[in-house]
């Protein structure tokens, strides 16, 4: 069923697509893991890192919705089902269990980590083919990287 | 490590507990089904269904939360891990690719049929150990129940 | 026409959908009596009551729209056209013209208590058919009891 | 009891008190009817009716509170209980069950239709006796013909 | 100076300008008064009393300035200097001190009697020569009509 | 396609619907207007008059919104393309480029004054065909001749 | 009717009473000067005059019912009334008709140094006898005195 | 003075009021020691446990104002005077002086587990006298135990 | 334990420490009574004054917050216990069960008189050794003796 | 007049201005093209369109003004008079009268592609003259294209 | 060039002016400051101390410009541009680079003791001749010192 | 301390860090030399001057912490202490004492211009090595070029 016809050639199409669809699990799976660290964190530190792993996830939330958003306007659906997230998903499982605030920390900094790799290099990817979605990328990518920095202060 | 001492008893702390996780996969899976239908559906009801699973959306994450949330409280760790969710949500897989609406709120209606029969039982099961976690299963079942009306009622 | 599966058993659907439709009709009715004495009420009391009584239609009306989409929700047709609640509601048909504030305030105590009674009743039926439904009552029963407090507490 | 000191003379009141109690019948009564159709209708377009048919409600609730506070202004008594409207109204009886989303677009249509019919006939009637009563019924009707319209196009 | 093109012939320009100058005052002065007893009322009903005055006053500050700018509209200048509100004002000097609350009531009921008779007229007078300020003048009547009402209610 | 049975006479349905149709033209065209100028106005009153019509684009919008619906409530098809506004406009052509703010203001005096010239010929033909339609064309005119004394007196 | 005891002794109210009763005497006024010159202003600076008075109007509103307020709790009857302000007022008499915009800021200018000199004596005269009610008068003064700062700096 | 009749049976009366006037002791008594807690912590976790404390605070005022009202409505007078708490709670003696964050959290953790222990108790005594009011204990019982879980989770 | 550096001198910091400290256990004890009473006043006057006496809880809470943290903020330990608000409050004992509306006005005009008295003589107090701490206090005694006039004028 | 010194060459100011003015023209008509349908449109999905199209309004203004200010910034003057839309407008006249929603869907598709293709050219040939154009370029077509996947999602 | 003419005597105003002007430098720098060690702040409690950072900016900016129009309100020329604030602050160089967040807080409270010493003798300065600029002063720092409790209360 | 690991390249975070430090310190300044003639501004403008000045800093305000806290995301420490912003700002020095109104449009449309031409030349530097750095700057110059026409337009 071909239903929305792209503004993009075909093989455009092809590497946004690609690359929303990497993005979508990326987000996804990075509330996930935000929301799970932000149920099972505890030490003295539990307060700010608990209220802090919600910005991530609403940061999460808001952008896996354009970004999914963004695949159907080019043509291209998007598949955020849980055995997708679980086959796909480059961040690492966080263990199950209470999580000591300073391993909390370091969780969010390395999931952060892989994540931003891989945006930047389907920033660079998208750049000629669209850079309407490529501009989609470019700003969440800005949100990802503060929220690093802000993780990475903490554990200095 | 022990962290929370449970208000209740090992015994139904481990009913309670069992209830509790249970309801979260549910309810998470729940809000990955939805936002996949929202953005894949197509047909001419597609605005009233795309803004009909959103309200969807909003009830499922809002109630994992305190279901998440409830089960700290009773010392049991809350498991919402994308694997997790891959291995034991009990929703159906949906399709990939463009949905139709009709069968969009046919995945809906099934979907929520699922969730909410075993949310009756964890009521059942909760009753004697712990009244106060079974409140808040009470309240979520009305809420999901309100909406397999709807979806029922847009199937008629 | 069967539309809306009920996730109650015949029998306990039978209970279920009386109790709300009986609820219904008092709460709408409640609505139109409190909103005819906000309107007609005179003497030195008046702004406090007729104020008092908007606070009485809002929760009225708020309920009865919770309790009759909670009706649909197991299968039940809710009925609140104005034959059905001039044919079956127990509240005492309020006299027309100028109503004093003294009066007012009787009014309104003897109507809440002949709800309040029904009400009470069917929580008691609804306990062990349909927890879910019974949760709604005993939420709508603290209102109107604290409402009826209020009433008695004037007119002391 | 004489409370109200009317602006109007006498005969002037009966006219306009005449036209403000017809319009606070219908306004409360076509509430009960949009109400009784939010709740019951199913179908398709299930969710766009049901949402419509609230502004419907908004409406006429809105409304029906001027109107009788007005009839208060000029001295006369409102009568909005529940045993009067089942007598007096000129809106036929929304059949009881589940209705198709095509029904309930025709009887809206009705209902509105009965309704403003006699409205433009109290504003009429009410153009020499009282032009602060006749815009309140001409507000009031511009509202319901913008209803009425919507309705009819939905139904072309 | 001659600023501002009448949208009115010189004789309607006249007979409109006369109206809304006339209730300038009588809508300035309301607020004076109306402030006046907020500030002086005293026994058992001074709160219910003096939050009521609020409500005179928002209606006659609203009201004043839309009538001031309407005369600017149609060239004519309005005057609301505290001397002209003292020579041509229609309403009754308040006495000074403490006012019990039954008297602030008949102090208000009789005030907005003299301004409602005078903006009776008012409308009358304008329904030829401007319908537009004519419409203004009704949406203001309809306004003090009802806090006439409340204030009469009050005192039965 | 009949699709919506006026609540008008034949007769009268045509010259309300000249009325309307005439109204929305003007309208939308003055927020054209308005928003031209808005964007190329120069000088030292620069901000004041940037902002001042942009309050003047707000009230042209809303209302033609309100004309527009009005035409299909009363069953006749409002047409705002423009294509339409450049054929039927009676506003005068702005000149291109940048607009001293004295001749912004002297532009805005003059197409106000021709629709508001307009809109008063169109309340009296709508006097007795369409009460409703009239009282809307009250409003907005009061509203614009508001704007009007604004300009002029910006102007004096 | 002595009804409120004074927190303070007989000659401290004496001298706080007046100084209150003069202070709510000229806010009032002022109020109503600022209204006056808010409708009757034109010229080239018409808007920004025009809004610069309705923020002068609010201040002066604002803080004579806190005056007045203050006046009744420590046991001394303000008096607001129109006959009142046209006797006792020292600000000068604004001239009516249209006011070229220079001139308006140049009234408002003159009426507020009349206003602040008078306070500025009251806040000496009730630095003993009582710091509440000179709190509220150095408060109100910080709030005249900015005013007319922004009136000099235009007229500069 | 019999003011309100109680809803219920004397005996059930009987022990649903002690539960409600208990439970009204612990919650007025908890929003003290957080306050006496918030305004003396100190430690490098200060702000983090200064704002958590007002949350409790938020949480135990909400929660006492209904239980209070919940007792008038069933006819049981509820008792919060200093007096009565000082005599009746069951909470620990805060030490005066600063208190280290450490110690500032255990004091909480210590608090909260001795109010929610009698609140289970409560639970279950008003479950069959009335259920109403045992809903009431069951949803701030609900709020404590997340409180309970996130001081022990800091304490970790 | 030396936590807080004082900005003032040893002798300043006890004068300053005592007026705060008495002053926050007035505030307390003062939201506590307005609390019991507000639970329990029955009579006609019922609505009025139990909403009235919210207003007396919002600023007694408000104040007795700034108060306790600006004791901190000099480096005095603000102390709230119960045990030490039932020890040294000068307020007197509120009668238990319910309290006629008059008698419950007459509670608040001698409680905020007590209140008052103590608080003027702190600011006198606390002149000379701290002016910032002696603005909180006239502030608050600012907002005490608005609510004493408004009890007082209801007792009248 | 030169007004705006461009902080572009003066080649690429041509280039960009003319993206621009391009761009203003495609944004205004679309936002009259949408009303005109929004207006007219018929059929059982009347109201789902009929509030999608105002959807479609607020982005069409919003970015029009955006666009047409940004011409400004560059030193071109933006034109957006309403005989500019009709000369220079690529999107098709739609039909006058009622519009059937199928049709209705029909004609926002192809309006919003020829938009689309038009921008989609413009962001590459601002790419190098302005980038701070582009960006703005680029966010108003992401937009668009998802205004298109919706149409066309709803046309499937 | 004379613009204000101050309500001071010319010696007073010099004594004044200094003292706003002192306040203004220091509050300006102060908010920079804050600013600085937001950004480069970094260890375990880098979130907490991050936001309380934004809490003294937001006091420290909205004081400064309070402070400044205060100046102009004088006829004093407030100064608060960068080579101002570097010439004639008193608080410390802030180290550049990454600061521990142990350092940042003490940071913190040096700068706020600095300022606080000189607000306090601003203080007394300004009594005598301007209690309305010194009733700001004292305003503020009891801001300031709130604002320095914390950071001590977090260093202890 | 390597705080921040930077991801970019060590050599694309030299010119990135350059082009962020820079866009700083320009934008703080900005700010200040907005408020300092917001203060000081005089003339028959000064109103309108005076709050678009206040839009300025906000602008200035709200740019200046996302690029220094993009400056930390990128592993570079943001400077923004005043003794920097003196040395290194590249605007020039305002005159102190008042401005008239025409000279303070002047110093803003010469402040703003060597902001921009230095905003311009670094989202050209950091197009390469960073495109999120990049978008940072090109929206913030859309704004500033949107005030710098403004007050080019005000100055013609």
């Amino acid at each position: 069923m071909s239903v929305v016809k792209s503004p993009l050639s075909e093989s455009d199409r092809k590497v946004v697509g690609d690359a929303l669809q990497g993005a979508l699990v990326d987000l996804i799976d990075l509330s996930l893991v935000a929301k799970q660290v932000h149920w099972n964190v505890v030490g003295p530190r539990f307060r700010s890192v608990h209220l802090q792993l919600d910005d991530v996830v609403d940061t999460a939330r808001q952008h896996s919705d354009t970004v999914a958003e963004r695949a159907s306007a080019v043509g291209v659906n998007p598949d955020g089902r849980s055995k997708t997230l679980a086959k796909t998903t480059a961040i690492d499982l966080v263990p199950d269990g209470w999580i000591k605030d300073v391993d909390a920390v370091r969780v969010l900094v390395d999931a952060l980590k892989v994540v931003i790799d891989r945006m930047r290099q389907r920033i660079e990817e998208t750049d000629r083919p669209d850079p309407v979605s490529q501009d989609i990328l470019i700003t969440l990518t800005a949100d990802l990287e503060k929220h690093a920095w802000m993780f990475q202060a903490e554990s200095a």
